[in-house]
């Protein structure tokens, strides 16, 4: 690929932004309400006057509502787990769990998932109690509109430390809401307590909304973005808590020196966590990684109690929209090809 | 009272410390395990050898199993509010929730609250979201053995930020479980999201626990403690979130001016919420009060957004425990009260 190559991508004339996928993660939720409430309003304006039309029509999803309404991660299962292909097309009783139910609806709603009609962009909003700060998280590397979208908000919002994650998952194996989009990512943003809401954490996801759909709406009307470097955190490996071996409770909590220190190197002997009785143990791996997810409270349970990313530099390409033109070609090729 | 005059009060023979009362507040959970095992190791290693007289029975509780296994704050309803007499002595089923039933085995392994039965001393562990560093919370500003128990804390670790909190309710309708105890009081440190255990909280927690069972052992041996002067935080009122009239949904959270600013004295007009859509929110009260449990998770069920006191100075007393025959003579005293 020439850096000064345009690419040509299909318009995103549909987005969906969705929150409370975890019931808890509360900057989602009152973010979502809070939108729906605010277009309904302006709704209500618009009858009054004249009619203009969206640049790109954007769903407000509240994703668990049951989970929600009980402020819990999850009521059955964890909803976010429920989206791999196997899950979705699966044999499913009325005893099966809420969630695996629910999923099946948002995939109606939004997919479904690897379909033409599925909606072009999935924005799913999260909440982590580890020092993340904002993280864009996506299935993709070279996913040039996730790619785009993560410059946009870092040049926009300079105060908020800003990272682009990436888990090395296939389409098929990849689980979460935001893989039924035809690009999606999920905007996880720390630390927060699950069930609180806090301003500052709040704010910077409405931004982060906002600036997202200001640049979908500027790529739909024919602007090119320029290319360049953008830093990606790929995924290489969970790290467990210690835990006693009859009862398998944690013995250990995270180390003083690693808590809150997400995306700064974690070197050989460095350490890692410190026992109950007061013992310190350090990271045995023999590659310096970046640490993700510190202490991330629902992640007890998934036996993680951080995460190791490689980083690299990604070469993004010049972007534009594909014009009418271009797309119906495209769409042509793309019916030939499934004949 | 004469500050020099020195005030008897009897042994503390019998103190509780109690942990997982809330179940997803872990660092009282962990260190409760911890002292356990640290118990059962001891008690192998000293039956190798000579036996030591402990200068107090220290009992270690772990206040709500259940809960504590589904790392939830209860399961049916707060064994934190079911300490009052009426609840403990009222009418009960099979039918019952568990935590009221909790509630009656804790009463007869700690109390009979009230009653000379009761165990001299409770501290109970808790783990808060806001920004309250160690605070003792009680329902006396004159339990003499509290406030010596606090300043003994301040002084011993004087790099953790450390209040005293007091809540003005008759012991009657006092309802937590540090009331079953003829002392007793709730150490709860912050923040820590629920569900997550820090290292430096926990250590926190460890130390004034440590520190807390030196004071008691010293005090039993007869140390003579001089008095002085303590700051206490009498608890005023409570201050729900904005909320939606129909949905009871708040529209607003805690102001970033204020959050984590917890015992930073809040003026008339100072900043209280921002809501959803961005608008400021101000004190309205006449007086400047001490803010405190400033965006605590579990009290948005509650209707509470923050707590507001009123600082004071309390003069204490030099204390020192009675000789055996002034605990005579004061048991003797008891006895007739009662005939």
């Amino acid at each position: 690929m020439e850096v000064d190559e345009v690419v040509c991508l299909p318009r995103l004339s549909r987005v969906a932004v969705c929150g409370g996928t975890h019931g808890n993660e509360l900057s989602g939720v009152y973010l979502v309400r809070e939108l729906l409430k605010a277009r309904k309003e302006a709704m209500k304006k618009k009858e009054e006057e004249e009619e203009e039309e969206e640049p790109a029509s954007v769903l407000m999803v509240l994703s668990n509502p049951r989970a929600t309404q009980q402020c819990r991660r999850y009521v059955d299962t964890d909803l976010n787990r429920c989206f791999t292909h196997a899950t979705l097309s699966g044999p499913v009783s009325d005893m099966a769990p809420y969630e695996m139910i629910r999923a099946r609806e948002l995939n109606t709603l939004l997919g479904p998932k690897g379909s033409a009609e599925a909606v072009d962009l999935v924005c799913d909003l999260h909440n982590t109690t580890a020092n993340m700060g904002l993280c864009l998280i996506a299935y993709s590397d070279c996913d040039w509109i996730c790619l785009h979208i993560f410059r946009h908000l870092q040049r926009q919002m300079p105060d908020v430390p800003m990272r682009f994650i990436h888990f090395d998952v296939s389409r098929k194996e990849s689980y979460s809401l935001d893989s039924v989009g035809k690009h999606g990512f999920a905007m996880e943003i720390g630390p927060q307590p699950h069930g609180v809401v806090r301003s500052n954490i709040y704010t910077a996801m409405k931004d982060g909304v906002q600036h997202m759909l200001d640049w979908v709406r500027s790529f739909n009307s024919g602007t090119t973005f320029e290319g360049g470097l953008v830093d990606v955190f790929t995924m290489v490996k969970h790290i467990d808590y210690p835990r006693d071996g009859q009862t398998h409770d944690i013995t250990a909590a995270i180390h003083p020196e690693l808590q809150d220190r997400d995306f700064c190197l974690l070197h050989p002997e460095d350490a890692l966590f410190q026992t109950f009785s007061g013992e310190t143990l350090r990271y045995k791996g023999l590659e310096p990684l970046f640490p993700f997810f510190v202490n991330e409270c629902a992640y007890y349970e998934k036996g993680i109690a951080l995460s190791l990313a490689r980083k690299r530099h990604v070469m993004i390409p010049a972007v534009r929209v594909q014009t009418e033109a271009e797309q119906q070609t495209a769409e042509q090729g793309f019916a030939s090809e499934e004949e």
